[in-house]
Protein backbone atom coordinates (compact mmCIF):
# COMPACT_ATOMS: atom_id res chain seq x y z
CA UNK A 1 0.00 0.00 0.00
CA UNK A 2 1.64 3.37 -1.00
CA UNK A 3 0.09 6.77 -0.54
CA UNK A 4 -0.28 8.67 -4.05
CA UNK A 5 -1.42 12.13 -4.75
CA UNK A 6 -4.98 11.81 -6.86
CA UNK A 7 -3.98 13.73 -9.67
CA UNK A 8 -1.17 12.25 -10.35
CA UNK A 9 -2.43 8.82 -10.14
CA UNK A 10 -4.98 10.02 -12.65
CA UNK A 11 -2.22 11.39 -15.27
CA UNK A 12 -0.70 7.85 -14.65
CA UNK A 13 -3.87 6.41 -15.64
CA UNK A 14 -4.64 7.83 -18.74
CA UNK A 15 -1.27 7.91 -19.83
CA UNK A 16 -1.45 4.01 -20.22
CA UNK A 17 -4.91 4.34 -21.63
CA UNK A 18 -3.84 6.52 -24.39
CA UNK A 19 -0.75 4.31 -25.33
CA UNK A 20 -3.35 1.31 -24.91
CA UNK A 21 -5.60 3.05 -27.35
CA UNK A 22 -3.34 4.23 -29.63
CA UNK A 23 -1.49 0.69 -29.92
CA UNK A 24 -5.52 -0.32 -31.07
CA UNK A 25 -5.66 2.83 -33.33
CA UNK A 26 -8.93 3.43 -31.68
CA UNK A 27 -7.49 7.36 -31.49
CA UNK A 28 -7.24 7.47 -35.16
CA UNK A 29 -10.85 8.05 -36.30
CA UNK A 30 -13.13 11.58 -36.51
CA UNK A 31 -13.77 10.82 -32.88
CA UNK A 32 -10.51 12.82 -31.59
CA UNK A 33 -11.10 15.95 -30.68
CA UNK A 34 -8.93 18.78 -32.26
CA UNK A 35 -9.29 22.40 -31.60
CA UNK A 36 -8.56 24.09 -28.49
CA UNK A 37 -9.47 27.41 -27.94
CA UNK A 38 -6.66 30.40 -27.03
CA UNK A 39 -5.99 32.77 -24.89
CA UNK A 40 -3.44 35.33 -24.81
CA UNK A 41 -1.40 36.43 -21.42
CA UNK A 42 -0.47 39.48 -20.87
CA UNK A 43 3.01 40.36 -19.38
CA UNK A 44 1.86 39.50 -15.90
CA UNK A 45 3.83 38.49 -12.28
CA UNK A 46 3.71 35.81 -9.56
CA UNK A 47 4.51 36.59 -6.32
CA UNK A 48 5.65 34.74 -2.86
CA UNK A 49 4.88 35.93 0.25
CA UNK A 50 7.75 37.52 1.47
CA UNK A 51 7.96 40.17 -1.54
CA UNK A 52 4.20 41.39 -1.05
CA UNK A 53 5.91 42.04 2.29
CA UNK A 54 8.65 43.91 0.60
CA UNK A 55 6.65 45.45 -2.41
CA UNK A 56 3.71 46.56 -0.66
CA UNK A 57 4.21 46.24 3.36
CA UNK A 58 3.73 44.29 6.41
CA UNK A 59 0.80 42.65 6.75
CA UNK A 60 -0.66 43.49 3.04
CA UNK A 61 -2.80 40.99 1.32
CA UNK A 62 -3.06 40.82 -2.68
CA UNK A 63 -6.81 42.06 -3.64
CA UNK A 64 -8.45 39.81 -5.97
CA UNK A 65 -9.94 41.72 -9.05
CA UNK A 66 -11.39 38.86 -11.28
CA UNK A 67 -11.02 35.74 -11.43
CA UNK A 68 -9.00 34.15 -14.73
CA UNK A 69 -9.31 31.21 -17.19
CA UNK A 70 -7.61 29.04 -14.60
CA UNK A 71 -9.79 28.02 -11.71
CA UNK A 72 -8.35 29.82 -8.16
CA UNK A 73 -6.85 31.82 -10.18
CA UNK A 74 -7.20 35.35 -9.99
CA UNK A 75 -6.25 38.94 -10.92
CA UNK A 76 -5.20 41.26 -8.07
CA UNK A 77 -5.79 44.76 -8.13
CA UNK A 78 -2.34 45.23 -7.47
CA UNK A 79 0.31 46.27 -10.05
CA UNK A 80 4.08 46.96 -10.23
CA UNK A 81 7.25 48.56 -12.44
CA UNK A 82 9.56 46.11 -13.64
CA UNK A 83 12.95 47.73 -14.20
CA UNK A 84 15.65 46.36 -16.02
CA UNK A 85 19.29 47.12 -17.37
CA UNK A 86 17.55 49.12 -20.62
CA UNK A 87 14.79 50.35 -19.45
CA UNK A 88 10.88 49.90 -17.38
CA UNK A 89 7.91 48.42 -18.00
CA UNK A 90 4.62 50.12 -15.36
CA UNK A 91 1.90 48.76 -13.98
CA UNK A 92 2.23 45.18 -14.53
CA UNK A 93 -0.53 43.14 -13.27
CA UNK A 94 -0.36 40.74 -10.33
CA UNK A 95 -1.99 37.29 -10.14
CA UNK A 96 -3.01 35.75 -7.65
CA UNK A 97 -2.72 33.67 -5.34
CA UNK A 98 0.54 33.31 -4.09
CA UNK A 99 2.84 30.86 -5.08
CA UNK A 100 6.56 29.53 -3.48
CA UNK A 101 8.91 31.27 -5.64
CA UNK A 102 8.21 34.97 -7.44
CA UNK A 103 7.82 34.15 -11.37
CA UNK A 104 7.64 37.55 -13.94
CA UNK A 105 5.84 36.02 -17.02
CA UNK A 106 7.11 38.59 -20.01
CA UNK A 107 7.07 38.52 -23.96
CA UNK A 108 10.47 38.81 -25.81
CA UNK A 109 9.52 42.57 -26.85
CA UNK A 110 9.07 43.33 -23.12
CA UNK A 111 12.47 41.81 -22.52
CA UNK A 112 14.27 43.93 -25.32
CA UNK A 113 12.67 46.66 -23.97
CA UNK A 114 13.85 46.36 -20.33
CA UNK A 115 17.38 44.26 -22.07
CA UNK A 116 16.72 41.41 -19.89
CA UNK A 117 17.93 37.90 -21.92
CA UNK A 118 15.19 35.22 -20.68
CA UNK A 119 14.73 31.77 -21.23
CA UNK A 120 11.79 29.80 -22.57
CA UNK A 121 10.36 27.81 -19.65
CA UNK A 122 7.10 26.36 -18.16
CA UNK A 123 5.67 28.05 -15.96
CA UNK A 124 7.80 27.01 -12.14
CA UNK A 125 10.80 25.83 -14.00
CA UNK A 126 12.84 28.74 -12.74
CA UNK A 127 16.46 27.59 -12.02
CA UNK A 128 18.91 29.55 -13.51
CA UNK A 129 16.20 31.79 -14.94
CA UNK A 130 16.87 36.10 -15.23
CA UNK A 131 17.24 38.13 -12.81
CA UNK A 132 14.86 41.13 -12.33
CA UNK A 133 13.82 43.43 -10.14
CA UNK A 134 10.24 44.61 -9.02
CA UNK A 135 9.45 48.10 -7.83
CA UNK A 136 5.88 48.56 -5.60
CA UNK A 137 4.21 51.51 -3.83
CA UNK A 138 6.39 50.29 -0.42
CA UNK A 139 9.54 49.05 -1.69
CA UNK A 140 11.51 46.98 -4.46
CA UNK A 141 12.76 43.23 -4.60
CA UNK A 142 15.33 41.84 -7.12
CA UNK A 143 14.82 38.65 -7.60
CA UNK A 144 17.93 35.99 -7.95
CA UNK A 145 16.09 34.08 -10.91
CA UNK A 146 12.13 34.24 -11.77
CA UNK A 147 12.58 36.18 -15.22
CA UNK A 148 11.09 34.13 -18.34
CA UNK A 149 9.08 34.00 -21.87
CA UNK A 150 6.16 31.47 -20.69
CA UNK A 151 6.08 28.07 -22.96
CA UNK A 152 3.06 27.81 -25.04
CA UNK A 153 1.11 25.59 -23.50
CA UNK A 154 -2.16 23.85 -23.30
CA UNK A 155 -4.19 23.07 -19.98
CA UNK A 156 -6.61 20.28 -19.99
CA UNK A 157 -7.91 17.90 -17.80
CA UNK A 158 -7.13 13.99 -17.89
CA UNK A 159 -10.57 13.47 -20.09
CA UNK A 160 -9.77 15.90 -22.21
CA UNK A 161 -6.31 14.70 -22.81
CA UNK A 162 -7.66 11.13 -23.28
CA UNK A 163 -10.08 12.71 -26.32
CA UNK A 164 -7.44 14.66 -27.97
CA UNK A 165 -5.29 11.49 -27.79
CA UNK A 166 -2.16 13.87 -25.79
CA UNK A 167 -0.58 13.15 -23.09
CA UNK A 168 1.00 15.64 -19.93
CA UNK A 169 4.57 16.83 -21.20
CA UNK A 170 4.10 15.91 -24.77
CA UNK A 171 5.06 18.35 -27.13
CA UNK A 172 2.41 19.33 -30.26
CA UNK A 173 2.47 21.71 -33.14
CA UNK A 174 -0.65 23.99 -32.85
CA UNK A 175 -1.98 25.53 -36.73
CA UNK A 176 -3.24 29.09 -37.30
CA UNK A 177 -5.20 30.18 -40.34
CA UNK A 178 -5.47 33.72 -42.05
CA UNK A 179 -2.97 36.27 -43.34
CA UNK A 180 -0.82 35.57 -40.68
CA UNK A 181 -0.99 31.46 -40.57
CA UNK A 182 1.40 28.71 -39.49
CA UNK A 183 2.46 26.59 -37.05
CA UNK A 184 3.36 27.19 -33.72
CA UNK A 185 5.74 24.09 -32.31
CA UNK A 186 7.08 23.36 -28.85
CA UNK A 187 3.52 23.68 -27.57
CA UNK A 188 3.41 21.75 -24.46
CA UNK A 189 0.41 19.56 -23.10
CA UNK A 190 -0.04 20.26 -19.00
CA UNK A 191 -2.96 17.62 -17.95
CA UNK A 192 -4.57 18.56 -14.31
CA UNK A 193 -7.65 17.64 -12.50
CA UNK A 194 -8.50 21.36 -12.05
CA UNK A 195 -7.22 22.69 -15.32
CA UNK A 196 -9.72 24.38 -17.70
CA UNK A 197 -9.32 23.31 -21.64
CA UNK A 198 -7.22 26.43 -23.05
CA UNK A 199 -4.24 27.45 -24.92
CA UNK A 200 -1.50 30.04 -23.41
CA UNK A 201 0.34 32.21 -25.91
CA UNK A 202 1.85 34.96 -25.05
CA UNK A 203 1.77 38.64 -27.16
CA UNK A 204 4.57 38.21 -29.09
CA UNK A 205 2.65 35.09 -30.40
CA UNK A 206 -0.65 36.38 -30.45
CA UNK A 207 0.59 39.37 -32.43
CA UNK A 208 2.93 37.17 -35.19
CA UNK A 209 0.24 35.33 -35.67
CA UNK A 210 -2.92 37.83 -35.71
CA UNK A 211 -4.53 36.41 -32.66
CA UNK A 212 -6.68 38.25 -30.54
CA UNK A 213 -7.82 35.53 -28.39
CA UNK A 214 -10.78 33.13 -28.44
CA UNK A 215 -10.01 31.92 -31.73
CA UNK A 216 -10.31 27.86 -31.85
CA UNK A 217 -6.79 26.41 -33.21
CA UNK A 218 -5.64 23.03 -34.44
CA UNK A 219 -3.45 20.87 -32.46
CA UNK A 220 -1.42 18.74 -34.80
CA UNK A 221 -0.40 15.75 -32.60
CA UNK B 1 7.71 44.08 -81.60
CA UNK B 2 6.29 45.72 -78.74
CA UNK B 3 8.34 46.83 -76.31
CA UNK B 4 8.94 45.09 -72.46
CA UNK B 5 10.45 46.23 -69.16
CA UNK B 6 13.83 44.18 -68.94
CA UNK B 7 12.71 42.64 -65.43
CA UNK B 8 8.92 41.98 -66.12
CA UNK B 9 10.24 39.73 -69.14
CA UNK B 10 12.94 38.47 -66.87
CA UNK B 11 10.36 37.53 -64.54
CA UNK B 12 8.38 35.71 -67.38
CA UNK B 13 10.73 33.71 -68.78
CA UNK B 14 11.97 32.32 -65.42
CA UNK B 15 8.20 31.20 -64.72
CA UNK B 16 7.80 29.34 -68.02
CA UNK B 17 11.42 28.13 -67.51
CA UNK B 18 10.74 26.20 -63.90
CA UNK B 19 7.26 25.22 -64.94
CA UNK B 20 8.76 23.23 -67.45
CA UNK B 21 11.70 22.14 -65.14
CA UNK B 22 8.83 21.43 -62.80
CA UNK B 23 7.06 19.43 -65.17
CA UNK B 24 9.90 17.34 -65.42
CA UNK B 25 10.57 16.38 -61.77
CA UNK B 26 13.90 18.82 -62.61
CA UNK B 27 13.48 20.58 -59.55
CA UNK B 28 12.78 18.00 -57.45
CA UNK B 29 16.12 16.97 -56.44
CA UNK B 30 18.99 17.52 -53.90
CA UNK B 31 19.67 20.67 -56.55
CA UNK B 32 16.81 22.87 -55.19
CA UNK B 33 18.07 25.32 -52.93
CA UNK B 34 16.06 25.49 -49.62
CA UNK B 35 17.92 27.98 -46.78
CA UNK B 36 17.22 31.56 -47.05
CA UNK B 37 18.71 34.24 -44.73
CA UNK B 38 16.27 36.48 -42.33
CA UNK B 39 16.74 40.02 -41.35
CA UNK B 40 14.00 41.88 -38.84
CA UNK B 41 12.51 45.02 -40.05
CA UNK B 42 11.89 47.02 -36.81
CA UNK B 43 9.27 50.03 -37.73
CA UNK B 44 10.11 52.81 -40.48
CA UNK B 45 8.93 55.03 -42.76
CA UNK B 46 9.20 55.89 -46.23
CA UNK B 47 8.36 59.50 -47.15
CA UNK B 48 7.26 61.06 -50.43
CA UNK B 49 8.87 64.64 -51.04
CA UNK B 50 5.43 66.52 -49.90
CA UNK B 51 5.85 65.17 -46.66
CA UNK B 52 9.62 65.60 -46.37
CA UNK B 53 8.82 69.29 -46.55
CA UNK B 54 5.47 69.14 -43.90
CA UNK B 55 7.82 67.42 -41.42
CA UNK B 56 11.36 69.14 -42.46
CA UNK B 57 10.73 72.18 -44.07
CA UNK B 58 10.76 73.57 -47.95
CA UNK B 59 13.83 72.29 -49.24
CA UNK B 60 15.23 69.66 -47.19
CA UNK B 61 16.58 66.29 -48.41
CA UNK B 62 16.82 63.48 -46.38
CA UNK B 63 20.10 62.64 -44.85
CA UNK B 64 21.53 58.84 -45.82
CA UNK B 65 22.96 57.15 -42.50
CA UNK B 66 23.66 54.12 -44.05
CA UNK B 67 23.09 51.08 -46.64
CA UNK B 68 20.54 48.64 -45.72
CA UNK B 69 19.91 44.81 -47.58
CA UNK B 70 18.08 46.16 -50.38
CA UNK B 71 20.74 47.54 -52.99
CA UNK B 72 19.95 51.60 -53.49
CA UNK B 73 18.06 51.28 -50.14
CA UNK B 74 19.32 53.22 -47.21
CA UNK B 75 18.34 54.89 -43.59
CA UNK B 76 18.32 58.19 -43.09
CA UNK B 77 19.06 60.11 -39.94
CA UNK B 78 16.10 61.77 -39.62
CA UNK B 79 13.62 60.04 -36.89
CA UNK B 80 9.66 60.97 -36.63
CA UNK B 81 6.66 60.60 -34.24
CA UNK B 82 4.37 58.61 -35.62
CA UNK B 83 1.03 59.21 -33.11
CA UNK B 84 -2.14 57.47 -33.15
CA UNK B 85 -5.54 57.76 -31.14
CA UNK B 86 -4.11 55.62 -27.97
CA UNK B 87 -0.35 56.88 -27.78
CA UNK B 88 2.86 57.74 -29.53
CA UNK B 89 6.22 55.89 -30.72
CA UNK B 90 9.15 58.78 -31.01
CA UNK B 91 11.98 58.21 -32.94
CA UNK B 92 10.28 56.11 -35.90
CA UNK B 93 13.67 55.52 -38.68
CA UNK B 94 12.96 57.01 -42.22
CA UNK B 95 14.32 55.02 -44.89
CA UNK B 96 15.27 56.24 -48.34
CA UNK B 97 15.43 56.57 -51.17
CA UNK B 98 11.64 58.94 -51.70
CA UNK B 99 8.90 57.31 -52.90
CA UNK B 100 5.55 57.92 -54.94
CA UNK B 101 3.22 57.55 -51.87
CA UNK B 102 4.36 57.51 -48.15
CA UNK B 103 4.00 53.88 -45.88
CA UNK B 104 4.07 53.46 -42.52
CA UNK B 105 5.78 50.17 -41.85
CA UNK B 106 4.66 48.71 -37.97
CA UNK B 107 4.31 46.07 -36.03
CA UNK B 108 1.06 44.61 -34.49
CA UNK B 109 2.95 45.25 -30.80
CA UNK B 110 3.04 48.99 -32.40
CA UNK B 111 -0.37 49.23 -33.58
CA UNK B 112 -1.73 48.56 -30.09
CA UNK B 113 -0.14 50.75 -28.21
CA UNK B 114 -1.26 53.58 -31.04
CA UNK B 115 -4.20 52.63 -31.42
CA UNK B 116 -4.37 51.55 -35.14
CA UNK B 117 -6.13 48.92 -36.94
CA UNK B 118 -3.34 48.12 -39.24
CA UNK B 119 -3.83 45.44 -42.79
CA UNK B 120 -1.39 42.87 -43.34
CA UNK B 121 -0.21 44.41 -46.73
CA UNK B 122 2.65 43.83 -49.35
CA UNK B 123 4.49 47.27 -49.73
CA UNK B 124 3.40 49.93 -52.24
CA UNK B 125 -0.38 48.24 -51.72
CA UNK B 126 -1.84 51.02 -49.66
CA UNK B 127 -5.05 51.11 -50.96
CA UNK B 128 -7.48 51.32 -48.26
CA UNK B 129 -5.13 51.04 -45.68
CA UNK B 130 -4.86 52.57 -41.91
CA UNK B 131 -4.73 56.49 -41.38
CA UNK B 132 -1.36 57.80 -39.19
CA UNK B 133 0.06 61.18 -38.13
CA UNK B 134 3.96 61.71 -38.59
CA UNK B 135 4.90 64.46 -36.75
CA UNK B 136 8.79 66.26 -37.31
CA UNK B 137 10.73 68.83 -36.42
CA UNK B 138 8.73 71.18 -38.24
CA UNK B 139 5.56 70.38 -39.03
CA UNK B 140 3.24 67.41 -38.71
CA UNK B 141 1.39 65.64 -41.51
CA UNK B 142 -1.97 62.70 -41.57
CA UNK B 143 -1.74 60.90 -44.01
CA UNK B 144 -5.40 59.71 -45.18
CA UNK B 145 -3.66 55.44 -45.87
CA UNK B 146 -0.15 54.48 -45.70
CA UNK B 147 -0.23 52.64 -42.65
CA UNK B 148 0.64 48.73 -42.81
CA UNK B 149 1.85 45.72 -41.33
CA UNK B 150 4.08 44.06 -44.08
CA UNK B 151 3.96 41.01 -45.12
CA UNK B 152 6.53 38.16 -44.63
CA UNK B 153 8.79 38.21 -47.68
CA UNK B 154 11.41 37.30 -49.61
CA UNK B 155 13.37 39.49 -51.81
CA UNK B 156 15.56 37.23 -54.99
CA UNK B 157 16.56 38.10 -57.99
CA UNK B 158 15.68 35.73 -61.51
CA UNK B 159 18.33 33.67 -60.86
CA UNK B 160 17.50 32.38 -57.06
CA UNK B 161 14.21 32.16 -57.95
CA UNK B 162 14.78 29.51 -60.08
CA UNK B 163 17.20 27.87 -57.93
CA UNK B 164 14.96 28.03 -55.42
CA UNK B 165 11.83 27.03 -57.57
CA UNK B 166 9.06 29.54 -57.05
CA UNK B 167 7.63 32.46 -58.90
CA UNK B 168 6.60 36.15 -58.18
CA UNK B 169 4.31 36.59 -55.98
CA UNK B 170 4.11 32.98 -54.92
CA UNK B 171 3.18 32.33 -51.42
CA UNK B 172 5.53 29.92 -49.57
CA UNK B 173 5.87 28.64 -46.11
CA UNK B 174 9.07 28.81 -43.86
CA UNK B 175 10.42 26.92 -41.23
CA UNK B 176 11.83 27.62 -37.60
CA UNK B 177 13.87 25.65 -35.56
CA UNK B 178 14.52 26.16 -31.33
CA UNK B 179 12.78 26.51 -28.71
CA UNK B 180 10.29 28.55 -30.18
CA UNK B 181 9.93 26.85 -33.05
CA UNK B 182 7.34 26.82 -35.90
CA UNK B 183 6.37 27.38 -39.24
CA UNK B 184 5.39 30.89 -40.83
CA UNK B 185 2.69 30.74 -43.92
CA UNK B 186 1.72 33.41 -45.99
CA UNK B 187 5.37 33.80 -46.89
CA UNK B 188 4.64 36.40 -50.69
CA UNK B 189 8.06 35.71 -52.99
CA UNK B 190 9.00 39.42 -54.34
CA UNK B 191 11.45 38.60 -57.86
CA UNK B 192 13.42 41.62 -59.12
CA UNK B 193 16.80 41.82 -60.90
CA UNK B 194 17.84 44.22 -58.59
CA UNK B 195 16.93 42.08 -55.05
CA UNK B 196 19.65 40.82 -52.51
CA UNK B 197 18.48 37.12 -51.41
CA UNK B 198 16.88 38.36 -48.10
CA UNK B 199 13.64 37.14 -46.34
CA UNK B 200 12.19 40.34 -44.18
CA UNK B 201 9.88 39.79 -41.28
CA UNK B 202 8.67 41.87 -38.73
CA UNK B 203 9.72 42.39 -34.73
CA UNK B 204 6.77 40.72 -33.82
CA UNK B 205 8.05 37.70 -35.97
CA UNK B 206 11.10 37.66 -34.83
CA UNK B 207 10.03 38.02 -30.92
CA UNK B 208 7.34 35.10 -31.23
CA UNK B 209 9.86 32.65 -33.57
CA UNK B 210 13.26 34.09 -31.62
CA UNK B 211 14.89 34.86 -34.27
CA UNK B 212 17.62 37.72 -33.96
CA UNK B 213 17.87 38.10 -37.73
CA UNK B 214 20.68 36.37 -39.82
CA UNK B 215 19.16 32.61 -39.24
CA UNK B 216 18.87 30.64 -42.10
CA UNK B 217 15.86 29.43 -42.42
CA UNK B 218 14.17 26.95 -44.69
CA UNK B 219 11.47 27.31 -47.43
CA UNK B 220 8.55 24.99 -47.61
CA UNK B 221 7.02 25.31 -51.44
Amino acid sequence: MVSVNQSDLLVEITKSVVEELKKHHLLDGQTRKEFVPVSVSARHIHLQQEHVRLLFGDGYSLTPMKDISQPGQYAAQEKVTIKGPKGAIENVRILGPLRKQSQVELSRTDARKLGLQLPVRNSGNLKGSSPVTLIGPRGSVTLDEGGIIADRHIHMTPSDAMQYGVTDGQKVSVAVEGEKSGVMGQVTIRVKDRYALDMHIDTDDANAFGLAGGELLKIIP
